[in-house]
């Protein structure tokens, strides 16, 4: 992978840049919307190509595992072909939802030890075989297996976790390098910092993360319940540490506001299930703040859902109809939202981007916070 | 409304002919699809009319009356507007859902007095207030109320309704007189011939309504259970009688060999929620059979769904991977199916108009026929 740097704002963090992937060119700072097993709930590839066009999603390396399985999408030639997705795909390490099933893990050293929750089938995930299957998956830039602990966590839990993960990362680069590629293109590793919301042990971690020398890095840990601020708090004391010459990922965030602050203090890569899943339950993402198609207010409103018409359902469709179709539980109302909504958050990346390299981003980020933090 | 017959099969009844209205001409024959709340299941307008293509859809009276609410329709300037559909659209009169509710309505030579299936609150529905509801809903095909009688159906109880659907036409015809049209594009009233699977009550039906002097006419009672043979029997019949140079809709049919049976006999217009609801199911129609895409014989089927390529989803997506979708319960699973068996009905319909205009329809039916007639 090649990363450039295209610019940076003089008031803050933020950078634009690229980084060149063998299934095309992703400019950041990007959004990555999430495709669980192999689909962006509700959306069709030609859809989120052509309307929404982010140049990376992401697939999820534990579901994917289990449904259709590894050998499966092995067989297909990889997710690419599988799913007939040609730009690129991130696959996390399976570690998040690993830790999420609590009750039916058990994490040791080796590895983790876990019940599916769909069959109830047991099941190992190690630093090893996690490269493997992501060898095997085939996305574009792959995941270290990590712990990510829970908010709140004790320090001492939080600093043990945190050098399991850095001997996993060890594991997980050893492994690699031993595991020749399943296809004929690279895939590149990012690690992630882990540490909680402890400032001494996300330094400790940023150092040994930007230590491995690995083209890109993440956050991980982050958007798990606490506070906005604690979360911007742990951003910065990372960016401060991770290389600025590579890009840089924070895991599972967030709203649009948190979008923007993080990239104010130097983020470059997102993804996150809120615009998706919000979608499905009715939030609409705006410029103008956020709107509960399912409310009342809008029975009447024959006005378009969103009048920047940034993809062709926002003017395609009236508020008034949304409602209805959340009324009546018809799909096709969480059809638009989701479209609605990742179109907006792609829109955000794509102009904070222009917004970094005219050198107006800070001015702008400001009101767009002010601006978005309203009920409609 | 004006239809003109276009072409005259030799060896069958079967037709050509085009219906101009108001939002455009309709070539048949023609398959409608349904959108019972003024949405095509799982599929965008723009999907509908780019990829699917029909000249006309279906709404449901009884399902809009109740949600959102005539008023509301009305408010938005009619259902065209309220869903943004400018091409045309026929409402049902409500008489097929009200029945359907068995336990839950009573049926008086005044009209049907219903219990809401959402809220359980009380409406009437006679033929006089459905004809002002269609009238505010703004079809340009609206159906008269009648009677929808279940199979088996007892001889005399199917005689005294077919008479009462009689009555209630007049009721229909007299009060649509009387009732100006909302909009300002005209509607076109529909009559029903009822008597269940009794030939003499289907012949008196059918002179009844032909008597009427209406533009077009329907069959109803039929594909409510009766084998497939009783419902040809039952059409045949039928359009032995109803006048040639007006169009013909079976009301509620069927699979795609129904229909091709039903064109042979003289059938210009069909409805079913077969393609959307079996679609929803993992059921493809295809011009070689049915595919239940569940089915773990295609877990490594990489090829395209459909390699006809009817609609872009055919060729955008595996088996392998819809059958992935469907295990996963992903709606664009769902999504898939639905384009998928709209675009093969539509196609269909259009390939069976372009055989009759040739004066090749009879061989090509039989043959499609029992190409279809498999489980691939
Ligand atoms: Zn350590
Ligand atoms: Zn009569």
């Amino acid at each position: 992978m090649q990363f450039t740097l295209e610019g940076l704002d003089k008031e803050s963090q933020a950078r634009a840049g690229s980084m060149k992937l063998d299934h095309g060119v992703v400019e950041t700072p990007i959004f990555m919307p999430v495709g669980t097993v192999g689909t962006v709930k509700g959306v069709h590839q030609r859809e989120l190509k052509d309307e929404i066009n982010p140049d990376i999603i992401l697939g999820n390396t534990y579901h994917l595992y289990l449904r259709p399985q590894t050998n499966i999408i092995e067989k297909a030639g990889g997710l690419h072909k599988f799913m007939n997705w040609d730009r690129n795909i991130l696959t996390d390490s399976g570690g998040f939802q690993v830790y999420s099933l609590s009750a039916n893990r058990k994490i040791k050293e080796e590895g983790v030890k876990f019940k599916s929750h769909i069959d109830g089938s047991f099941h190992t995930f190690t630093p090893e075989n996690v490269m493997e299957i992501q060898r095997k998956i085939g996305a574009d830039i792959i995941m270290a297996f990590d712990e990510c602990t829970p908010y709140p966590c004790d320090y001492n839990y939080a600093k043990r976790s945190m050098h399991m993960t850095h001997r996993w990362l060890d594991r997980c680069i050893k492994h690699l390098d031993k595991t020749p590629l399943t296809y004929d293109y690279n895939q590149t590793f990012f690690p992630i910092v882990q540490g909680s919301t402890y400032k001494d042990l996300r330094q400790q971690s940023a150092e040994y993360i930007a230590n491995a020398g690995a083209a890109g890095n993440a956050i991980g840990g982050l958007s798990v319940g606490e506070p906005a601020e604690e979360m911007y708090a742990m951003t910065e004391v990372v960016t401060a540490i991770l290389p600025k010459e590579k890009p840089r990922y924070l895991m599972g965030v967030g709203t649009p506001i948190n979008l923007l602050e993080n990239v104010a203090l130097g983020i470059d890569m997102f993804d996150c299930v809120m615009p998706t899943r919000n979608g499905r339950n009715g939030m609409l993402f705006t410029a103008h703040g956020t709107i509960n198609i399912k409310n009342k207010k809008w029975e009447q409103d024959f006005s378009p859902i969103d009048e920047m018409g940034i993809t062709w359902v926002d003017t395609e469709y009236s508020k008034a109809y949304v409602r209805h179709l959340f009324t009546v539980n018809e799909m096709l109302g969480r059809q638009i939202c989701t479209i609605h909504n990742l179109g907006f958050y792609l829109w955000l990346m794509r102009e904070a981007r222009k917004q970094i390299l005219a050198g107006t981003f800070t001015p702008w980020k400001n009101k767009m916070v002010q601006q978005m933090d309203k009920r409609l």
